[in-house]
């Protein structure tokens, strides 16, 4: 009884210091479904490169790498405590197993730094590879954690 | 008339071009103010210490500072032809003036840079010149170019 008190106490002191840059659970959904947008904005035309959809201009695709690395450091902070209710399709899983969860984006920050890497050879057969893992963390975290 | 006909034609080209990434007016318009939700989650709490509302952290300042200058690179892509059209504040005079519109954005990039390097300060003495800065960037945009 007395560590679920405690548990809970930490819970919320977190919360509460969270807060201190985000109270508003809104504004928080909102941020973070605004981030991930501008992240589907660079890489849609980065797949329709891949797929020879759309054709390939290397200059083109490093800057969208590029990009899509400095975003892959936003969304996590989007996600605070009280932030599972309202309109988001988040899942409750995420604030069970945070670890878990920020350890995506830890991936998903050093996968976009190796893509963006691999970018500037301009050779597609370099790129692929690097590519796929980008896909892989994305598509991880949403089978998990995006309802 | 020979004239409007060229330039409806280098309009339509000029459209087309942009839409070898982009041919989805609602997509760049969510893609657009979703980055500008971003600019406001990073941007508020600045805003929050500055006026003393929030307690001055210089890390977590210089921080915001740093992301509010990789965002700035990312709204003006989304301003695609035809995108004045839509669930959009956007005043068609963005369009009537894409060189005054774009030199905004030039002048976001180059005063969050420099808020950036002076919250490396620590000192809000000199760091509210160059926040101001950026807030009358914002302001002046927003009074022009936004419903």
């Amino acid at each position: 009884m007395k560590k679920l008190v405690i548990a809970t106490l930490g819970g919320a002191l977190l919360a509460g210091s969270l807060n201190v840059y985000a109270d508003d659970v809104e504004d928080a959904i909102e941020y973070r479904q605004g981030v991930f947008q501008a992240i589907k904005w660079y890489f849609g035309p980065m797949a329709g490169m891949a797929k020879g959809d759309i054709e390939y201009d290397a200059a083109e695709f490093t800057r969208r790498a590029e990009m899509l690395n400095q975003l892959s450091y936003m969304p996590e902070e989007g996600f605070i405590a009280g932030s599972d209710k309202g309109d988001t399709d988040a899942l409750p899983a995420i604030w069970e197993d945070m670890d878990q969860f920020s350890a995506g984006f830890d991936k998903l920050q050093e996968n976009t730094a190796a893509l963006a890497e691999a970018s500037k050879s301009g050779d597609m057969a370099t790129i692929m590879p690097a590519f796929a893992e980008v896909g892989k963390t994305c598509k991880g975290c949403h089978d998990n954690f995006r309802d």
